[in-house]
This record gives structure tokens, C-alpha cells and sequence, in this order.
């Protein structure tokens, strides 16, 4: 192992807005926090339910003068501690991140928030002009972009090793809603979900990976949306022609009515030297295979292992890191941020994980397919729905 | 093994255009009609160059009379005959198909052609007029799609196995021009490949496949064309949105520059009942999952094969079939159709093999993508390019 | 997710002795206990090498008085404090198990051992006894057994779902040793490691898992050990054909020295209506085949996840989960274990992790497997060996 | 395609012993043989039954006269012909191949035949000893080891690619005797099958594979045979320790009842420079390891293709080949041979084919599994069973 040091000095407080019981978001992200031992978990507002969000926090084993009942007393109450939390993790309903990161911001919390950011390209503007005024760490919760392989392929891309990207084919498909739908599935609900289903939910997510692998940008795209199941008042199944600002051509596949895939996210890239292909349901291995060579299977740990890769690997190859380690390097990463924030000067770099920027081309994404697909599914430019 | 009898009374004569050393397409024609016995390959014009031809002739062990040095004199001579060939394959570049499936119809010969069938609608049309004329058996090698498992995935969904179909993924991912191009490479040359590259010699094969097992119509298509190589002078990227006959949605993804694949054509099928998905380069294996049920592995000769998939299939479960197998089914095929016709009333029924109906719908699938593409990508009907 | 509540009412106490860095078994062990947020990790002697352990230590943010340089001073200093650890890790070489293990015992420290228990029948059947006198929990770490998958073959075999076992195919194939020896590997010397190489240190591993998951019992054994690369003075490769208590055959096969092979640990069981097969290194998923049956794929949280998979299962179907969290089911089971028997009367029953019994066993086939390949490999009794 | 020139100059004449309908072994050798054009068949003696005989023969369009009723009567009639055939194929049950085998060796016919040679280790002496003493080639069908990846294998392995070879791993796991037995398996009636079962039927397959590929022989072995299913009087699983003559180890696994299996066979070689691992399921790719390096998939066709390969390769990469194309490389190179006889010196060479010699290792490694099992899986030399 050589996991590059990333310790902060001290345990950064997270508190959480969002994930009560019985869902799985709210336990992902407090993992993720305590899993390399950055973060403690202090306090959250966990559910609109008041009942709930006891319950979740007693589970918890909180304080019971931090188990809040709704977000607002949370950020006023925390801003007034003297041993206020540092963080605060959104994973509420898409069109609730706005108000409520907002609140947190101007509070000066640095923020963690579930994509995609927001359901508008105005509020999304917003946010990011609230953060840099704020000054503080803005993360998006795109997790999948974390995992070890993918910092390995972007920095292979980066090396030129696949020599002038031509093509990039990315999918996400999986099942979850190709059952008649439930009343209370809040992904077919255009209150809590916004405009777009699938491809906000999923398919913000691969936008992202696709991006942040390649290094290249997304120009225009042609969309095709469709809700294919009856009852689904939001899309199910998106098909999309992608244009890169390098020439590159692509597509993205996004559908959550696909019996037989339960999280098949993956990303295929192919260019003059060579090609990689990553499936997110087996991420510790990913294909590479230069232009007239074999394929070669690099694994998370072995022996091509890259430096990036190698950074947010914790155990040695062979031993399966997956979703909650992907979701951990997230955590620790915008602890040694908030960390270095505190001691020095404000970096100006990228950081390694996506922040209130990505956040806002996402949301640019969204709606970009919205139109194209609104208009026979002629070509638009992202540029257009970014503020 | 339950095979089907198609077992011919005699074993029929065929005759080869095309096809000389050193290419593989002419040996795999030849093996595909020898291995189940029902075909000796006795004449043929297998090349240009009439050294390769004669050298190909007798390699093959054939009679120096019977080996032509061009398709005219070999349709004149064999019509002549009485040992004349049942039958010619067509195996040469995609320009030239109509001029020699047309002098061999003519003369009354059944036909098998390699795909496309045409390079404009106005051949393809003429091709099925006289075809229906001659009341011939004229065969399009779409050779995957006679492998056991995707005449099982048509049965099964013909069946509602599946449900009404929602969705259909599909692709023909290779990278045999990934690297420059070479001065020799025909398919590179309009002049003998026609106004379309990778989608007229691999597009057409997924195209034809998912028609097939789906047996729904594409109705319309976006596509978006491009030659991402330099050099290239023809097509050798291509994603297009589909929408079908009963408003399921679809896309198709075609690409010959992509490194570590090399002939990954796949279809995937998702209904309201059900999920398949099947891969050539394991065409043995087809994954089925019933909506809110576990994956299964369905094999060829397995417990669940189907009578359609039995019926071509040769040795047990587990000792894998492959392409020219798939090849030698079509051959088998034929040559029962082929008994048949010369022994009873003609039939009316759609044979199990594509026909020249099928090349025509390849040649409009063809030429609306490039339609498609020169327009933005608007969706354009196939049936405008149907004459 | 139905995850089973296993919560402890209190955050319980830590300290681990072993597991300074560079290594990665430290780290493991305490991400595996802060994951999901039963455990502080407060003391520890993570090395002989005082400025190793210090600095683990501090990496670890913990205070300075309980960073310990030897495992004496530690369990008498946390004797006496009123907050002292609630259980030793112990991840140190092989031979020092005991003397480290006793320590802790005889003072009332509840144990997590790593494997194997001890290198010789006498100590494993004393710290066996020093358990039962102490009345504490003493978990052994055979983490692969704890996931999820694993947990579901235990359960539908014990459910009689395979019928009567038949045989059972077990492997532990890795590459770690394939090179020429350093003089660091203390996997290569028999003061640290004791007198069984990879047999010691994989091969218990996987002779744990093929009990626990068959529920059944290896009476007897034959084995051919050998030491393939030069410099080797432990055993490197190992056959073994096994004799189940029921009648049942099988076979386990285990080496370090091959090249492709990471992690290679797996286990196929065959019954008379059925069978299951497990890769560690794709844990999420199972294949099971009910006879005459096609294969189905099982997944992590997928349809037919059992109870005892659920119980241990964090995220949803499609969202790997991997080592870490087997791990951690470990130490969650193992807290609320602890929590159990504070609030209650002593459980009979037979807990879910591996404990000091399964130790004892696993030295029992350590021996028993040097005793077979010292004389021709004719079968011995594994009975012989338990004290 | 670099496919080696190996054309006779002539169609040769093929008779065959045993493979009448419904089973599937009669029509596998004659599409072996049909396949590449080097044979016609022309005589046959199908079935003990008179009626399945004939309606075999008439399927296949035969002359009525060469459809016999009984091998004694085909291999006198067929002697005194001017148009004898060639060579006989004999696929019959194993404890009759040795009479079958001397009729056509004693005429002077070449013979290709069916694993087991025989049952009796003084049956297979004599068998070499006529066969050399006819001056003719003789064949055996191990099929498997004529696919085009094994053939690298062993390329690779005699080229010194893998070092010097430490360990081998195979086995042939099926389900075919899973369910409890039929009245009607023969395989599992010694009087058809001989004293061994599985082992004769499938183990010896592998037992040459495993020889063919290292080039290694093993000099001594353990084993543990069972008949785990009730009813069965001949082995269905096997476990076996292997020792080679150059110092290394392996194991072979055999067993006919464990669901989930098709037919899985498979080689694992690991030496001092890297491993290779292949499955005969997927007979296109193999994985190639070198040590301290990533795996690498080659493929049938590929770039790392080598020329042994390529030499039995027919259709390009990607495009599958399977059981019947490896069948048929014994066919094409037993034409060879014979023309090759015919014209020129006797060539003293080992043929790419195995020949009646490696029957008479493959009866000694049953003989010797026999022996060790009843002696409690003590060491057994192979030699002692080679008369």
C-alpha cells in the first residue's frame, strides 16, 4: 500500500440532513464518514417524520439535543455552538438540496450535497455563487467517480496513454422501477424529483464519470426520453448522441426498466493508442488494451496499479473494495480539504472530487436533454442551460 | 439432441463467386455448406485475379472446367449444364452484389448473398422483383442470427415470454480499423463498399438481428454518423435512437475503431415480463431474467432450450458452437427449402433464414442513417427508403 | 434493506496490538470496527518498533498514554483504568498469538484474534480453555466467512436447499509468494509463521469456510505439501483430498505462487438437488444450480437474498460491497455479542463469527495436513490433533 | 489467417464403427471430417441394431452396400475393395475398441479411435504393438487438445514462456450423472464402460491434456475415488494429487455430478516466468500471467496468436470457433498424415495428434487411480502400468 497521507489533525463533526430510516442513504454516508476515522457523526435532521428522526439518532447513539426535527433549527442551532459541526451532508429529495443548502452555506457550514445539485439551471447558479462567497468546500456526491480504477483511468487518459480520445460509451441501467410503479416512489413524483426521473437520478451520475475520465467536455447532445412503463411521470429510458469539445463522438444509455441489471453503471473509452473499459459492479478490475495488443486486466492493488489509484486504496489487490469505500474516499478527501482550508492559503486546484462546478453542469445536462428530446432530438449545446 | 429433420434426399451443388485465398470469407462459405453434408461445392469464380482463383479451385480439389475466371462466364456455362449448380453464394464486395445476383437469378439459380444486399434502394428492389420472378430461394447471410440462442431469444419472445418489449439495446463494437488506414483496406473505398462503411458491413447485422428476435419494425431512427479515424473515408462510428413499430425505444451502436473489442456484437431485450441478453462472442450462454427474479444462465442444449434453439444445434451442452455453425445453419437450411421447393406446392411461409425482403429492409436501414446524420439527427422513417 | 438490528446501546472500547504500519492489516482491522460506528479504537501496541507504533498511533489521533510499546504493559495499564478497552485485536505473527491471547484472557479482555489461533495442538486447547474461564467472547477472523453470500450458502444449505451434500470444491490460489523470496517475508520464517506456510495462513481460511458453510465435518484428510520455489523453507503448494463426516469427498487446493491469481478463494458444493459456487473476489454474487435446473446468478440484496444475508448486508443490489465490510460484520457481531452477554445471561448458542472452538480446528488441520504429507500422503484423522 | 497449408492432394475415405442415432457422437466425427474437404464418408458400421443402422446410413446419403451390419463383415468387405476407405473411425463402447481397433489394424486400415484405447493395459500393449506393425496411423480423438488456444499453450510452455513449470491444476467437472442413473447409462455398466467410469470417460481427457500442454509427464499419483450417487457402480468423482518428473505438483478433479457444470474442463499452469488458465467453455481466450505483471487475455486470432495456433485457426478473431472445429484439426491432420505417408518416407516425428501411444499412458493413469484409491490413496507410479 502506498495510500497517500491524507490525515487531517483532528476528527472533522459531520451532521446530516436527510436518510432516515429505512432507507440506505443516510447509513451509506455515515459510514463513509467513519470508515477512515476523519469523522464523527453529531447531529441531523434526519427525517421530516419527527418520529423517524429520533429514532434514527437514538440508533445513532446522538445526542439528543442535535437530533433535529427539520433542517432550519438545525443550521441555526449548530451556527450558535461552540463545538458546531464542520459539515453538513445533504441527502434529501432533489428539490429540496437547493433551500437547504443554501441555508447552510450562508451560515458558512462547508456542504456535502447528493446530486444532482439542483432541479433548475437558476438555482444552480446560485448555489455556486453562494459557495464562493462563503468560501467554504462544496462536495457532490458523485461516488462512483471515486472508486480506484476510475481515478486510474482518468490519469491514464491524462498521460495520453489512450493517445487522442475518439469515442466514449457509457450506460446505466438497472431495474429498480420496471415493476408498475408505487404510490410512494418518490422518483416518479416530479415534487420531489424535478422535471427528469431516470436521468437525474442515474443518469447525472455517468455525465459526471464520463467528464471526469476523460478530461474532456460534453459540447451537444441529442436526446431521446421516454417513459416506457405505464404510470411513470418521469423519464425511464434515455438514449443520447454526445459530442466532446475535442471532436470525440459518444453515447449514454440510461434506463431503470432493464430486468437483470440491478447498478450497471460503466464507462468505455477508446482512443488512438488504445482503449479501457470500467463496469462500476466490478470495480476493482478494468480492461485496457493498447491499439494491436491483448487486453489486460489491471486490477485495483496490482501491479499497474497507478499513483491516483493507489491513493484510495486500502487493502492490497485481490480484496474487494466497493461502494462504501468509493463513497469514503469522498469523505476523507473533503476532510483533508477542509483541513488544508483551515491551516493555509485557499488553493485554487481542482480538488479530486466534485464540487458545486460539477454540480452545475449536471444540472445543465438535465436539461439540455429535456429540450433535445422535446425537439426531435436535434442537437443542443450544454453551454445553454449554464448560467 | 432433438434436431429437426431437414435432412435433403440428394446433396446439392453449389457454385462460390468470390471469395479467394487469402480472405476467410470464401472458407467459411465453403465449410459452413460441407459440414452437415448436405452441399458439395463444385464450381466457382473465386477472384479477379485469375491466378487466385485457379489456385483456390484446386486447393478445393475442384474440376478445372469448373473454375471460372469471371461470374458471367460461370452463369452461362453452369445454365448449361446438366450437373448445373442448385445454387451460388455471393460473397464479394458490397457494389458488386446487385450485377451478379441479378445474371445468376436470371438464369433461374437460388441465390445466397452476402450482406448488404445493395448499395441503393433501387437495386434492392429490383434484386426482390426478380427474385419473385424466378421463384427462387434467395438467402442474406446474416449468419448470427441462426445461432441456437438467438433463434431461442425470438421464440421466447415471440412466446410473451418477455412481455410487451419496452426497450432493445444493441451494438457491434469491433476494431479492425482502429489503427491508420492501409491503402488495401476495401472497406475504406466507396468505389467497392458504397456510400456507407461500418454501418453497411456490421451495422446491417444488428440491425437484421434485432428485428429478428424482437419481431418488431424499426419505424423510425436518429443517427449520428462519424469517420473519427483520419483517413477514413466512410463511416466508422455510428449510435443511433430507435423507436419501434409498438412504441418501444431502442438504440444501436456501431463502431469498428474501438480497441479490446473484437466482434462484440450483443442484443439486449427488456419487456414488461422479463429481460435477455445475449453476446455473439459467447454465443453459447444467453442471460434471462424474469421481472423481480433471480438472472439465469440459459445454455445451448441446456435444461430450458428451446425446440426452435434444439433444432439447430449439433453437440451437448457445454461443448461450445460457434460461428460456423451459425454459418452452416443458414446452408442447412437452405438446401431443405430448397428440397422443399422442388418437391411440393411453394410455400408461403417466412423461412427461418433471411431472404432478399430482409436486404431490403438493411438497405433502407442504411441509407435513412445516413439521411438521418446529414440532417442533425432527426428522425427519419424507414419506410421513405423502401421502393 | 431489512437489515437485522444489531445495535449496541454504548460505543464500545478497543486497542489492538500488531498493525503498525506500512502494513495493511492494521488499518483493516480498524476501519472494519469504526464502519459502522459500534467502536472506538483507543489503545493499541501496534509494533516492537516503539517510533512505528507511536506513529500509528497518532496517525490514529489517539491520546498518547494509551499508545503502548509492548502488549504487557498495555493489558496490565488498561487493566487498571476505569476506562479500559472493552476487547483486544490481535493481528501480530502467527507464534505470538498465545502468549499475546493469554494475556488478555487471564485479565478479563473480551479477544479478536486473527488466524491461525496458535501454531501448536497444546496452545490452541489451552487458550481454548482460558476462554471458557474468562467467560468472554474470542473471535477469530476469518472474515471471508462473514459475507454475505457466504452467509446466504450456509443458510440454504442448512435449509437442506442442495439436498445431501456430495462434495465439496475448495481452492486458495494467490501469486504473493511467486517470486524469488525477500528476506522480510516472515511468511517464509518458521519462528514467525510456525511450522505450515501458505497452509497456515490461507489454507486455514478456506478449511474454515468449507465447515461453516457445509455445517459439515472434515473427518479425515490427505495431503501432499511441497515447497516449489527455491528459498522457500515453508510449504508453498498444498493438495489435500478431504473425507466429510457424512461422506461426502472433496478436495482443497492451496498456493501462493500463481501468477494471475490475486486472491483466489473460493468454494463449490455439490448436493443431491443441487449446487452453489462462491468467488471471494466477486463476492456479490453466488451461482446456484438446482439439478436438472438452469444457473442462476444470486445476488448481494437481490431477489432471493436470505435473512442471514440480509442481516449482514449494507447497501443495495448492484452497490459491491467487499472485504472491509465482511470485516466489519465481524466486529458488529462482535459487539453486540459483548453488549449481549453484559445485559443478560450467558448465550449458549453458538455465535455467527468464528470463535476459539473453530481456532482449535483449524490447527487440528494444520497439523494433520503436515502429518498426511510426511507419510505418502495416506489419509490421517483430524481428531488426532484436538486435544 | 496464417492457416498452414496442410491440403491433400486427394478426398479421402472414411468408414465408421459405432455412432448410430439418436446419439450425438456419430454425427460429431462425421462433420469432423466433412468439415474442411479432405474427407468423404463412405461405409459405416453404425449400430448392433440392424433398422438404426441403416436409417443412419441413409441419412447420410450412403451407398447401400457400405451400410454394414456388423464391423467384422465392414472391415472384411472393405478390404477387398479397389475404393476401400482409408481410414476407420471407431466410436463405439470403451471395452470394444480393442477387437474393433486389431480387425482394421490386422487389414491394414488407418484408425482413428475414441478415448479410452481399451480397459486392459495388456489390450493397449498389443494395440501399439499391431499398430506399429501395420505401418498406419493411428489416432485418438482427445479432441480437446486440438483447439487452437491449447496448441499455444503448449507452444508457449516449449518455448520456455512460462519458466519451469511448478504446478498444474485441472479438471473436468460435468453434471451428466447428477440425477440418479438410468437403467440405460451405459456409462455406468462396466461391462460396456470398463472398471473405471468417470475417470475413463473424463479423466482421461484431461490426464492428456494436462501431459500435452506442459510437455511435462507425471511420474507418480494419489487418489480418492467415490461413487457418491447412490446406484452408481463406477466412479463419479475423483480427486487426485499429481507428481511430475520435473519436481512439480498438481491436482486433477474429476467428477460427473455436480450441477451447474456442463462440461468443465480446465488447465491451470503456473511456472517460474508466469501461468496460463483455460477453460474449454471458452476455448477462444486464454489468460496469460506473466510474474509481476498484469493478466492478459489472448485470444483465438488475436495478436499474441502464435503460429501452432494460427495453424488450426479458421475464422478470424471474435468470431467463435468450438468442439466440432477442434474435432475437425484431428481430422485435417490425420488426412495430412496419411497423404504424407503415402508419398514420402515414413516420418519418425510425433505427430500434433495424439496417436496410440498416448492411449497406453491414458489406460496406465486409469489403472493407476484404480490402484491408489484401494490402497489408501497412496503414491502410485504411472510406469507400473505400462506393459
Amino acid at each position: 500500500m502506498t495510500r497517500a497521507k491524507q490525515v487531517p489533525k483532528r476528527r472533522l463533526r459531520l451532521g446530516i440532513v436527510g436518510g432516515g430510516r429505512p432507507g440506505s442513504i443516510g447509513p451509506t454516508h455515515r459510514r463513509a464518514a467513519l470508515m477512515d476515522g476523519h469523522w464523527d457523526v453529531v447531529a441531523g435532521a434526519f427525517s421530516r417524520n419527527p418520529e423517524v428522526g429520533r429514532a434514527t439518532g437514538r440508533d445513532w447513539l446522538m445526542d439528543e439535543d442535535r437530533i433535529y426535527t427539520d433542517y432550519q433549527s438545525m443550521a441555526e442551532s449548530e451556527a450558535r455552538r461552540p463545538d458546531r459541526i464542520d459539515a453538513v451532508t445533504i441527502c434529501t429529495y432533489n428539490t429540496t438540496h437547493y433551500e437547504i443548502a443554501a441555508a447552510f452555506l450562508d451560515r458558512g457550514f462547508h456542504v456535502i450535497c447528493d446530486k444532482p445539485l439542483t432541479t433548475t439551471a437558476e438555482n444552480a447558479a446560485d448555489l455556486a455563487q453562494r459557495a464562493r462567497k462563503a468560501n467554504v468546500i462544496f462536495a457532490l456526491t458523485h461516488a462512483f467517480s471515486a472508486c480506484p480504477m476510475v481515478r486510474q483511468a482518468r490519469e491514464m487518459i491524462a498521460a495520453g496513454e489512450l493517445g487522442k480520445i475518439r469515442s466514449v460509451a457509457t450506460e446505466f441501467v438497472s431495474e429498480y422501477q420496471a415493476d408498475a410503479p408505487s404510490s410512494g416512489d418518490w422518483q416518479n413524483n416530479p415534487e420531489l424529483c424535478g422535471p427528469l426521473g431516470a436521468v437525474a437520478n442515474c443518469g447525472t451520475h455517468v455525465f459526471h464519470l464520463l467528464e471526469y475520465v476523460t478530461g474532456l467536455k460534453v459540447n451537444e447532445l441529442s436526446a431521446d426520453l421516454a417513459s416506457l412503463v405505464p404510470g411513470h411521470r418521469l423519464d425511464d429510458h434515455a438514449t443520447l448522441h454526445l459530442r466532446f469539445d475535442n471532436g470525440a463522438r459518444g453515447f449514454l444509455w440510461n434506463t431503470t426498466i432493464a430486468p437483470g441489471n440491478e447498478n450497471g453503471l460503466s464507462i468505455r473509452v477508446f482512443g488512438s493508442k488504445g482503449g479501457l473499459e470500467w463496469w462500476q459492479e466490478h470495480p476493482n478490475h478494468m480492461r485496457y488494451t493498447p491499439i494491436n495488443g491483448t487486453t489486460q486486466i489491471l486490477t485495483r492493488g496490482g501491479p499497474k496499479a497507478s499513483p491516483a489509484a493507489q491513493a484510495v486504496t486500502r487493502v492490497p489487490s485481490g480484496h474487494p473494495e466497493g461502494y462504501l469505500e468509493a463513497f469514503a474516499n469522498l469523505y476523507t478527501e473533503v476532510a483533508a480539504a477542509i483541513i488544508a482550508r483551515e491551516h493555509g492559503p485557499t488553493s485554487t486546484a481542482k480538488p479530486p472530487f466534485p464540487t458545486v462546478d460539477d454540480g452545475v453542469r449536471g444540472v445543465a445536462f438535465m436539461l439540455a436533454t429535456l429540450q433535445s428530446s422535446r425537439d426531435s432530438s436535434r442537437f443542443v449545446a450544454l453551454e445553454d442551460f449554464i448560467l
